[in-house]
């Protein structure tokens, strides 16, 4: 029977990368073995119970609406987190509730950009960035950065080159999914005179703010001159183990940037409700619930870090931040290196379940001897872990 | 201080045309008048207690993320309604869950539009695909219906004389927002035509389903010759008073429209966890919940209609569905006569707050003289409504 046909922007979607071997990790279980996922940013820290005792609290007749904006006992909530974090100067409304950082990210993008506009991007990234960049009709321009250099930014010129008449944005992303990266003052320096000297936008993904184990993470926020520039993507999904809520923010002191989000955001009535006020009870509850989880998060990098550089052949320089790695594998193609791992190995009556390399990147080759680590088992599953992939490479590059 | 541009689809966008008195009705409020919000379709029924039970049974440590189609036994559950409904042919693979109507909409248009092209929509029609098509940098093509037939389908010769090569869909909402229009089975046989001999997608908005006060509405999904053409949109919020949940889900049997849209859900991870489980739990608890309140919305609709009809000069034909209709009003310009009920105009201590008709049009000057009801409030509410209405029309016009 004939179909209409399904646009280009969806045909070149990608499928997540991340959840993609879902399907043989599935079948690895139905096998009987236990699979390490160390593939997806899902933290195992219990969401704290603050979030649990608002719901059962809630006594409203009718589940109802919200406003577009959010709630506002959760934008003030918000407001005075970003107080504490030294953005005295972030007010009221300057902050959109979004349905989580990924609305936040689809609505910016929107708001700044046209089909056919350019968006520079430094890879490995966030692979759904890809994904809403398809759908918003945009094209993402990469500038690589490599293991050696702990994927930090390359040479100013490197990025300039980039720049058309059509790039609107540069995206950044620190501390940095998937590699743990953290931008530093000077980094961030050159990021201002690019964004000012081409009158580009800066989307500044900061959800894992937190998770900074050696340095604090400097939020684009705090550079006044850059006050028209950065739209700062916010979520409570890792910092309070509230993933499955989808609650985020965008924030900005752009006030024609925030109104054009606001439309989009009528457009769709509201967040969840319920989620919202439920978020509000966790975030007045203070940081102490997070200050006690990064300690948890530095623990276990240092373990993953440490095991991953005693395997032969496994490069991996000490991430700053967020829970992720880019771990450098002796294999020729990771994403094949990763299925086997599910569907011809098993250790200690176990596997392993990485993301592979090339879904973090949009340069083509790029990502091969890759994969990211999510650092979201405990430190003796992380150990396992280790344990398992060590005696993986082995046997994958014997047979 | 220099700023980057907003994007064209950004500065298109239109404000919600529902909400945008918002800031005239709460000053009303402030000054102590009552505002009778017949704006917005947001039910005064109460939620299902088995929502909140089910919240106060979550039991899971860590609220994660959900699968990016939905919540298994959520989607279970909806399969199981539309067999009910006499859908037997839906299978679970066929359904992806969204986070509301809304996600599903702006989903299913990415899915089947590429920027620049067309999509037929019937004014007056739902404001918010106007913004969703902005945001996917899509032209909506009017074809208007009229007060006098009840807002009913125009000849086929209207509709097909708008299809041009890049037209790729047409929306269809029966029972209709703002209309209250249902779809009759010759209406639904012409759109079967257009959609096959111009192979083009029907993108059904379903969601007032069960709000048919004389005959069943029809689903799309119904007619086999359509199966390839029909993308399903449907949400819980109005079925069973869950607006804030923001739970909904898109139904093909077009396998490629459910594996592009999923991949757009890939994206944004997971609509919220705990509304889907909870959501789940009022489905399951089965069709006796709205079989009562559609009872209810049919006393108010026969109330409201009668009592319009009784204001000199005001035209209102009865409305098949929904909770809705469109009223034609003696008065110049709706939106200055809306505003005015709010800013300069009290009696028996409130006043009423009404969607004014332009907004639900594109072709300029048209519903000038109508406006958007929502009946939303109980019988006595809505008849005090009516009272205050026709005292403002009679002011207004003297004034």
């Amino acid at each position: 029977m004939s179909a209409p046909p399904i646009s280009e922007r969806g045909r070149l979607t990608p499928e997540s990368s991340i959840r993609k071997l879902e399907f043989y990790a599935e079948d690895a279980q139905s096998r009987g073995a236990t699979v390490y996922r160390l593939n997806i940013g899902q933290p195992d820290i219990p969401t704290p119970s603050e979030f649990t005792d608002a719901l059962s609290k809630f006594k409203e007749n009718v589940l109802a609406y919200s406003r577009s904006n959010g709630v506002v006992s959760l934008i003030e909530s918000m407001k005075a987190y970003y107080h504490r974090n030294g953005l005295d100067h972030i007010e009221s409304k300057d902050i959109m509730i979004t349905t989580g950082g990924s609305e936040g990210i689809l609505f910016s993008l929107n708001a700044i950009t046209s089909p056919g506009d350019e968006v520079i991007v430094f890879e490995p990234f966030y692979p759904n960035y890809r994904s809403f960049a398809c759908m918003a009709g945009v094209r993402l321009v990469p500038v690589s950065t490599s293991p050696e250099t702990g994927y930090h930014l390359p040479d100013q010129k490197m990025v300039e080159e980039k720049i058309t008449s059509k790039t609107k944005a540069i995206i950044i992303n620190s501390p940095n999914n998937p590699t743990g990266m953290i931008l530093n003052r000077d980094e961030i320096e050159m990021m201002q005179d690019i964004a000012l000297r081409h009158n580009l936008f800066l989307l500044s993904d900061e959800v894992y703010r937190e998770f900074a184990f050696d340095e604090a993470n400097i939020s684009l926020l705090s550079y006044p001159k850059l006050s028209q520039h950065v739209i700062m993507i916010d979520s409570v999904s890792k910092r309070y183990s509230l993933c499955g809520a989808r609650i985020g923010c965008i924030v900005s002191k752009n006030e024609e940037v925030i109104h054009t989000v606001l439309k989009f955001g009528q457009a769709r009535l509201s967040s969840p409700t319920l989620e919202q006020i439920a978020a509000t009870s966790v975030i007045e509850s203070g940081d102490r619930y997070f200050r006690q989880i990064v300690q948890e998060y530095k623990d276990r990098r240092d373990t993953l870090v440490d095991g991953l550089n005693q395997i032969p052949g496994v490069y991996c320089k000490k991430p700053e931040g967020a829970f992720y790695l880019m771990v450098t594998l002796p294999v020729a193609h990771a994403e094949t290196f990763c299925r086997w791992l599910l569907t011809d190995f098993e250790e200690e009556g176990g596997t392993v379940m990485l993301a592979p390399g090339p879904g973090f990147y949009l340069t083509p080759d790029k990502g091969l001897h890759e994969a990211r680590i999510a650092y979201v088992l405990n430190i003796e599953n992380l150990r396992k872990s280790i344990r398992i992939l060590k005696k993986g490479i082995l046997l994958y590059n014997q047979s």
